[in-house]
């Protein structure tokens, strides 16, 4: 069996996650968290939160907007347009397939991102693809829009589309959000949220799903001040990236320099794609992912969505799968906010003040009608139309001119320095106006989920041990009576409720063997067991046991939930336990 | 302006939520949480596992399933049936309109929920009901799915919904769950997430939503087995409580009786179901909430939704429509995994060891062919045919019935002891199996979140004074420098990285003077603020100021995280440090 298959068993049995609506035969690309799954999701979110939202809540704030949107703001991103995969129809028994899919896996080909409907279909012609279910001669390849669709309201003609990504909540309400945060740059906004996709044949358990949960920030910045004050904080951090120039030179060894070298090198194009890439491989090493199994593709132009300018899929490595993508980091541009005001009407831009308002002089004329009244007569209209049409700098040169040479002709008309009056007028222009640019990091947070238990499985003498690390465990702590009798079980009873009151999760077990109680917690990651003994009832202490290395150390009850708390927050170690209490043999 | 413009402005302009796609003029019932509106929201939900959750976590457990369920679910749910409102249209200008809604604004009806489309239609007729907007005719009143239909994947066939309530998650996945958890009733599963609900005509701002958040429990028990272990922790408090028969006599005056009398009586139908409502009625209170502005209303058994044995409506006094429902605390009986029993052909059903296996002897006969082959010759058959469908008791009788007389008659079959062999089977009943019941209580977040914001409204001296509960509160510690200027700004500084570090939400503000600076500070709840003035310098304290009373006191900058935190968990009152610490004037 396979980590893959291994992790899928786990989760299933022991109530991580398993395929939603069993009792209806299932529906591909959906599951449901079970209850440890739940916990561990909530705490990957938090724990995403703590590395890209608390830090810098000055400048980034997290909001929450709808998953149904109304069709405009679908038509306007270029997802009705494009957001698209290649379908393809067995003829004989009607299944559908993504094409691209089903090619790479009869022929073995790849990087079919640039073909056309027309160009699969040819290759499908060429290598005698057929429906893998039953052999089956296929249909042309069309296009499938992966948007769910619904109708709002009792109106039918209202369609409405189900997100596919949350960023287009971000990009409509900018300017409110901007307006809030009295219209500061740079400005992120952070959103945590169901997307929905409606993926042709989803058949990859967590890693390919049609509804999940998205963490990603809008970062918005002044395209001519494109600086990342942060910058400096991970500069000297080491990424591991395959860019395109190495693709597509057929090279697969990844480059490893530090930000600082990127940017030079303008291999990553701006800061805060760099910046967010780094706090990124720090937020998934903190998950128990090393840096050597994370990696950096950077996107073909003709692999990148319809809205970047630049794309790097954060990778891990997976036994299974190789390696697969649990975050892109793009750089959008202003592509969105620039789609939204057009279809919108809406000014979406940004305002920056001048240090000082900018005065400007102009000069403007107004005719003196008692002395071109008889003059012109009856053809004042079409003099008043031509000056009006004139230009600020035409009128500044038609000044100067009459007033070096004391007549100037306009049209058919010549004007002296009599004929009018030259009024000067003050503009104040108090700041420059401009559309955002947007760096954007993206995780999935099912696949970083999947990642995480991968690499927290393990074996040890024939049992799981699910090495999570302490803050993200779903239950904290486990508390077991050594015998299934009193007066340890109502001791034991009583310190849970003493845990559980501090809103720690954790489990009580009195059920079977000692051993058979800690194997079933190790095996859903619960990083600290208490037991009570009989020592307990002589000097009010318990053993604490360490899930990964099985070491115990004898601790006061008094001391236990400060302990526990600053094990879970990281602060301690098992070894600054060890230092400090008694090791139990 | 009434109390619900004031919150809307307020919300909009501090961001605490606006209405979605503002951009493109809006869609109804939709809403965007700005930043404080992300924050409040999320922590009230957290609060909410602290009163639901996690002290029941012993028997309580959360998932997360999806939001679009196929089809076959909600079919058996009878939501695909029930799951509707009465919509009518004007004839004129072609507008819809929620048929109940409209007679009650025009004629002052009340109670509505009873009638069918006809006799609705016939409301309009005689009372002239018209058009809101043109005056028009009114069409016929019809029935309107509430649920957002889509299609899952590429065939046109599988229509999936949106999910109404998070309650169908939980029983097409009771199964599994109750295998996790080592077949333990009773058994909550709870779940925290969006609905949907296509509203016809919504026009409440965030008190009537098409997409809003969910907080709900199933709690599974067995209905032989009703009692609430934690009754007794909550039977002397009061609960305000307008029964059903009392609403029928057309009294308004609720009761107000213990748990216990409640119980006694009869008017709350399960312990369950009285245990949640006394714990919605505490989480509603801690949100700032008092008890007398709560109010449990019955739903008449028309009112009632489908699947309901018995429902209260959790409601809260506002100030524009009076007693508006926060949840709903229904009995569901075993309607819904009987529904799903039917419609999957699962079996759903809890098993309940005896603590003996019970042992059942079962007589049955084995016929002696050699005797009656040549007995009754071709008629064999027959006469197996009429054994085999004799039941338990039949064969009983006969047995009893040879032993005494010699002779039995099966049909016109007379057999003798000797025409067969009597067998003793032992049959083994290891446990008892049954449909669980399920008891309800679902919160509707935005609506808990509008109230909250309700009751945190004050004003002072002209200013908006946010009493947010500290616990609640988005933005927990302002920091201000008193002057703009050096080394105030630096030390100020120093102190948000210090708060902030700790993943305190913590708000720096320089600009403007500190009335001003207090005042922003105030009017979005934030509950202490701390400035940084000259002594600072001197003695390194600040000044700790409570949003409330507008008192301050000098804390040393080295107790301020633990203040904090302190403060925030609810563990101290500004009042304790009032006595601690030095009050300045």
């Amino acid at each position: 069996m396979g980590k893959y298959e291994k992790i899928i068993e786990l989760a299933r049995r022991r109530g991580f996650f398993w395929p939603s609506a069993e009792i209806y035969g299932g529906v591909r690309g959906f599951i449901d968290f079970g209850p440890l799954g739940c916990l561990l999701k909530r705490n990957i979110i938090e724990k995403w939160r703590k590395f890209f939202v608390y830090p810098h809540q000055d400048f980034i704030v997290e909001i929450e907007t709808p998953i149904i949107m109304p069709a405009k703001v679908f038509e306007a991103s270029g997802h009705v347009e494009h957001f698209t995969d290649y379908i393809v129809e067995c003829l004989k028994c009607g299944r559908k397939f993504r094409a691209d899919h089903l090619i790479e896996e009869q022929t073995g080909l790849s990087g079919l991102e640039k073909y056309s409907e027309r160009e699969l279909t040819e290759i499908i012609r060429k290598y005698g693809v057929k429906c893998p279910e039953c052999g089956g001669e296929l249909s042309k390849v069309r296009k499938f829009n992966l948007l769910f669709k619904t109708v709002i309201g009792p109106y039918g003609g209202n369609i409405g589309y189900a997100r596919p990504e949350t960023a287009q909540g971000m990009f409509i309400s900018f300017k409110r959000v901007y307006e809030v945060v009295r219209r500061k740059l740079p400005l992120g906004i952070a959103q945590v949220g169901k997307v929905l996709r409606n993926e042709i044949s989803p058949r990859q358990g967590p890693i390919r799903l049609r509804e999940f949960t998205i963490m990603e920030i809008e970062l918005f910045f002044d395209p001519t001040n494109p600086k990342c004050s942060l910058i400096e904080e991970v500069k000297e951090d080491v990424l591991r990236i395959l860019p395109a120039e190495r693709i597509v030179k057929g090279l697969k060894e990844p480059m490893e320099l530090t930000v600082e070298e990127y940017l030079e090198r303008k291999i990553i194009s701006n800061e805060w794609l760099a910046y967010f890439m780094t706090v990124g491989q720090r937020f998934i090493e903190s998950l128990g992912i090393p840096r050597e199994k994370q990696l950096f593709i950077e996107k073909l132009p003709e692999e990148r969505a319809h809205y970047a300018a630049q794309t790097f899929d954060q990778t891990v490595h997976v036994d299974r799968w190789g390696w697969i993508e649990v975050a892109g980091h793009a750089y959008r541009t202003d592509y969105d906010l620039k789609r939204h005001m057009k279809f919108s009407g809406e000014d979406l831009r940004a305002f920056e003040p001048y240090p000082k308002p900018k005065v400007y002089r102009r000069k403007t004329i107004r005719l003196n009608y008692r002395r071109i009244g008889p003059k012109f007569r009856g053809r004042i209209k079409e003099l008043e139309e031509l000056i009006k049409n004139l230009s600020g700098e035409e009128i500044e040169s038609l000044i100067e001119k009459v007033e070096k040479e004391g007549k100037v002709k306009v049209g058919e008309f010549i004007l002296t320095k009599e004929d009018f009056t030259i009024i000067v007028e003050e503009h104040v222009e108090s700041g420059r106006r401009f559309i955002p640019h947007v760096s954007e990091p993206s995780y999935g947070v099912e696949r970083v989920l999947y990642v995480t238990l991968e690499y927290a499985y393990t074996e040890k003498e024939g049992r799981i041990v699910l090495k999570l690390p302490p803050d993200i465990a779903p239950i904290k702590v486990a508390v077991f009576p050594l015998l299934s009798r009193e007066p340890y079980v109502s001791k034991a009873k009583e310190i849970y409720r003493m845990i559980v009151s501090e809103n720690i999760l954790c489990l009580y077990d009195d059920a079977g063997s000692i051993g058979k109680r800690y194997a079933r917690a190790d095996e859903i990651g619960i990083p600290l067991a208490i037991t009570i003994d009989a020592e307990t009832f002589e000097d009010n202490t318990v053993t604490l046991r360490d899930r990964d290395t099985w070491h115990q150390v004898r601790v006061p009850i008094t001391q236990l939930t400060n302990i526990i708390k600053d094990y879970i927050s990281l602060k301690i170690t098992f070894k600054d336990l060890e230092k400090k209490y008694l090791r139990v043999k």
